[in-house]
């Protein structure tokens, strides 16, 4: 998607009407160097790149149809990591509708960083993608704004914090799936519920903690901050959060985790303590991963559609590089409550 | 890797020697003509892209050194199928080696096919990367040809069959795990010991199976053909392969699964047909995918360094892109066993 030009710009100069000629002009550059800043290569100096990149976010300069079509048939995957099961679904999803257009998939890994480097958006530059899909990690104004000044879309998918209003997003209604899981136990009679959460900074991890927050206090029972613990979305901090919980006189009955991994964890903790799943603590996980039904006792949880997601992603980042409007540019896929064995009424209480 | 000229070639030309004009010369056809072919542009006669190739393979066209440098950052991993963990494993291996080389990975799926089908090398060739990954898929003796002529070599990872000598491959050591496996089940007691096999001409499960037979045969025991059983490498075949098996009065007392995911099918018909794991069937699977260590009980299995072979794959195809003669061609790593809670003696049984 273009920068659109303001209007009112003080040259006045339509959108999409100005030249590399032009622009190397303005800048007291060459066409070359123009050329080089916009393919993204190294050999410019900062300063040069600097005012040339200004210049085109100025103008909005707009390829021309034919510049367009010599692009890579690439679409470029960026993920903040691909450690587990998680990652695969979306690849998936972006696979099949990347092949079902005759494009391929780039993967690229921030390594663990929530925001990539700076070495990643050279190397995105000089690959000139159609568009790129960043996976649950966020890029920073700069780097969108490079992107955008080479028609380069990209959509967020599961973002971790507020994507600005520009970037369009698909994610999975978080506060409702946490509402869900919560009010599910709730339903079973529990009323000492623990809330394993992923990390604090990362949105859907934060509506999925509000979303048990509201199922408790719906229903006329006590929020209890102890029993609210943070982490990330892997095994070993499921594990590590829970643990501790159950050490206390009055310890819960139930645990809604943010994550399937972190309900792996708390399986490994409750098996540790010699407590029985779902006898003697009930547990529902976030996501539905394929693993979820092949644990013992097969995991309760909320269902995010991340095949689903990655593909309307994929898809809205197509539509995007063609040019098109696409009919929504922000969108929240439903989550949906499975049912599995890992979830029963409180000992001593029947329903 | 370029094909090497034959030195008895009829016309004497020696190899590296050859121009594009050449080229066009001998098959009738014009210069840009020849670039089409060898840029996989699809606007050239089936039979004039044939008679080009033929010219090429035969005479061992080499890419000018400032050619093979325009060469885009790719390296290509193909997939026989996305659909499990497994994958996972791979392309973090994979990913890893190409960041810390500056490239980006392509990833591709034959959609389930064993040999990726037309399209898929078209858009390999108009990608130009720099080396394509073959994992667990055959790719057919003219879609090497054809990305030999273009000087782009192929390395196998994980190959289904046995690849032609020209090919460079990267594997485990499956017979040896089959073996390692097996003599584990022998050591523990058990004498009716299962055998869920992945696809028959598949050579790594092939490899597994006889393993299998090897340390049952080594040890005095007998093989009874009716305790193994073929499928494929996913959770629904082992359960299907291994419930009938529990029917007969004399049944198994252990089971080898070919993988990780056909060890969890066989636990879900442990438990359908009300045994325990692991007092009343002993399980080992093959693979150590993350999933072994989450499930209940943890299973015992045969790992296999999924990672490193993606590594030292990518490695070798980055060596030779550079026209660089790697120190071995064939490597195969080494497996282990990882024994946790799935496996113990048989009952009635002290050791």
């Amino acid at each position: 998607m273009p920068t659109k030009a303001d209007p009112s710009s003080p040259d006045g100069t339509a959108p999409g009407k100005i030249t590399i000629a032009d622009i190397a002009a303005e800048a007291g550059v060459s066409v070359p160097t123009v050329s080089k800043v916009m393919n993204g290569r190294a050999d410019v100096a900062p300063h040069t790149r600097e005012r040339v990149e200004a210049i085109i976010r100025r103008h909005g300069y707009q390829r021309r149809a034919d510049e367009r079509s010599r692009r890579s048939n690439l679409v470029e995957l960026m993920f903040h990591e691909l450690e587990s099961a998680w990652a695969l679904e979306i690849i998936r999803g972006a696979e099949q509708v990347a092949a079902d257009n005759g494009l391929a998939l780039v993967l690229s890994e921030s390594q663990g960083r929530l925001t990539p480097g700076h070495g990643w958006l050279e190397g995105v530059i000089a690959r000139k993608p159609l568009a790129v899909i960043s996976v649950f990690s966020d890029l920073t104004g700069q780097q969108l704004a490079k992107l955008r000044a080479r028609d380069i879309p990209v959509v967020v998918v599961d973002p971790i914090g507020e994507p600005d209003l520009d970037t369009p997003s698909i994610g999975a209604t978080n506060w409702n799936g946490g509402l869900t899981a919560t009010r599910h136990l709730i339903e079973l009679g529990h009323t000492r519920i623990a809330m394993i959460g992923g990390p604090e900074r990362v949105l859907c991890s934060r509506a999925r903690v509000d979303g048990y927050r509201a199922a408790l206090e719906t229903a006329g029972l006590q929020v209890d901050p102890d029993l609210i613990r943070y982490g990330d979305f892997h095994v070993a901090s499921g594990h590590r959060q829970f643990a501790p919980l159950l050490d206390g006189p009055n310890r819960p009955t139930a645990v809604f985790a943010g994550s399937d991994l972190q309900a792996l964890g708390v399986y490994e903790a409750a098996r540790a303590a010699g407590l029985r799943v779902p006898e003697d603590l009930s547990i529902i996980g976030f996501d539905d991963l394929p693993v979820a039904q092949w644990v013992g006792p097969p995991l309760t949880t909320i269902r995010q559609p991340l095949q689903d997601m990655a593909a309307a992603g994929t898809r809205l980042a197509i539509t995007l590089a063609r040019g098109e409007e696409p009919e929504h540019r922000r969108i929240e896929l439903a989550t949906s409550l499975v049912v599995r064995q890992s979830t029963a009424p409180p000992r001593g209480r029947a329903v």
